[in-house]
């Protein structure tokens, strides 16, 4: 096992104490751009079906986990820091890990998945089973309980399309980014309004109640001021933050914000379809019954223009089978239960063999 | 005058003979995100029609100086450095300059104006004249040899539209980065190559040429590891750089390549339109003649598929007077022509007072 650097990480062991035949544990961990989560569970049985009784040890929290947006090593000590928290906090250590479950978003490729994998077994014991996932894979867990079949689309800071078929084939849409295209996100609405500003104000556009709206919300003056503001600071959450506003001045019946919306809810919808299409998830006939876990800020139903009902809608109309979930557990339980699932499957074939 | 806390820009005005009655001279820079450029041109009468006669004292060359891209205090030493380098060369000292004109990228507000001047204000002594325009003017004067009265379009890796009315009023479209809407500018016709590239990878959008010749171009082997590439570097030069690869796409026939670049045109003749019709420099009827200065990587006329030359076309049908210019001369020059009547004109009028 791994002795971390600075020698602190995992201090916690030495002085614990761990009771004969401790419980063996599990760990699910979102790594997100905005924060980390991890849950710790024992390995009991529980009803899959009824998530306000899962049995949780612990839960622990921490910053950004994405490698693209804070670097390798600081995602890295973030990663390691929220599992050993998580343990201590359950009075567990990686001795009694039994599986472990990482979904961390800026996994896009298997290079990524094979580089976390690498460092993830240095640091748990040998027995260890890891499973290294794209985040989205655990929001549509914590959707479907743990079972990886349907499509799951999350529309937050940014957004992603991912989706299984029940034999494991899989598929993503979008996912790549604002520069690549992630224009239904949050930091693509609000990019969109910020430059609707900028146009109207030059004259390349029409006026629109996004200006007074949003430069009242930063606190500027002026038009001129927003590129300063902008360019102040990278964080694509920040720029994310004014949806709301956005929302505000749709309902309030502005064009220029009700074109943005709908363009968003087009480009969403486009997300799930291509999803849904290339895995065939609505049978050949197009009517067959799939799940849609809906995740993150711009999809939740909190106001009168819905942008999560019209990505429904507009998804409807092509596959009338469409079944959507609004999760109950965060994706970090849902990475909880998809190492169980992974564990239980693994050591059943195993038992099989022997 | 300012003494440079590294007490290492000026040094060389000790050492330096300067000959009594020493020609006066003036300084023109251009200051962008690629590069900086600094001319010195003496203060005498020339012929403002011929580009190849001007009597150019020196010119310097330094990196970056955009406050918003590396940051107030490295774009203020790379713009002191660049201009005592051309005092320098030129064997003159800051007590020789008359007029200083600064053009900077970046300017985009009275406030990012005066906060410039305020600095340059302690490093000349206090009869020198000062100027700070957005680096777009520069280019304008560079078409016009120094008169401030068109429009001039600047397609590189941004893109911005600013013009002058013969009596002092000024407009400006677009130039507010890539996150405000610059989509015409070879960084916008890059982005939309890469966001194509994913689109027709997770199936939303159509099969396109410009996946294999830009994978082929960066040595990438497939779509998903364009995501790592994009964000390793937040450079937007990097990425406008692919220009050329899209172009060749277009001229091939392929159809999402031949869509990024009319867009491009679309927005790079929009920006131009609303400064001309803000301006009124087509006159009433609408057929007024009036110079266009074309400027910037995007626009030059070395290809089939010409941007610069259907931006014209796609102008000419509203504006028939529309005069296109490519300068003969660079922009940190036309900087120059500026300071030179800027200071002929203040001159003259104290004249006529006295």
């Amino acid at each position: 096992m791994k002795r971390y650097r600075n020698g602190e990480i995992w201090d916690f062991e030495h002085e614990m104490q761990v009771a004969e035949g401790g419980k063996d544990v599990i760990l699910g961990l979102d790594g997100g751009t905005t924060s980390t989560v991890c849950i710790c569970m024992p390995i009991v049985p529980f009803s899959h079906s009824q998530p306000e009784s899962l049995p949780i040890l612990a839960r622990a929290v921490a910053g950004c986990s994405n490698h693209n947006s804070v670097g390798e090593t600081a995602a890295r000590e973030t990663l390691e820091q929220v599992m050993a928290v998580a343990l201590s906090k359950s009075g567990s250590n990686r001795s009694s890990v039994r599986a472990v479950c990482l979904a961390v978003s800026g996994v896009n490729h298997p290079t990524d998945q094979q580089r976390i994998m690498n460092w993830l077994r240095d640091i748990f014991p040998r027995h260890v089973r890891l499973y290294v996932q794209n985040d989205a894979v655990a929001a549509l867990a914590s959707g479907t309980m743990g079972k990886l079949h349907g499509c799951v689309l999350i529309a937050g800071t940014g957004t992603i399309a991912y989706g299984f078929t029940e034999d494991g084939k899989e598929a993503r849409a979008a996912g790549a980014g604002p520069i690549l295209g992630d224009w239904g996100s949050g930091y693509g609405i609000a990019a969109q309004a910020l430059t609707a500003i900028i146009k109207a104000h030059d004259g390349r556009g029409l006026n629109t109640m996004l200006a007074s709206s949003i430069l009242d919300e930063l606190g500027l003056s002026s038009a001129d001021e927003l590129i300063g503001w902008t360019y102040a600071d990278p964080s694509w959450a920040r720029i994310a933050a004014l949806v709301p506003v956005v929302v505000s001045c749709a309902e309030a019946g502005d064009e220029v914000a009700n074109k943005i919306l709908l363009d968003s809810v087009k480009e969403l919808a486009s997300s799930v379809k291509a999803v849904v299409q290339r895995l065939g998830l609505c049978s050949g006939d197009g009517k067959g019954t799939f799940p849609l876990v809906m995740v993150g800020g711009v999809l939740e139903a909190n106001r009168s223009w819905d942008i999560g009902k019209e990505v429904i809608n507009c998804l409807s109309k092509q596959f009338p089978g469409v079944f959507p979930i609004r999760p109950k557990v965060e994706p970090a339980v849902g990475a909880a239960l998809l190492a169980w699932n992974f564990f239980m499957k693994e050591s059943q074939e195993e038992n099989y063999k022997s």
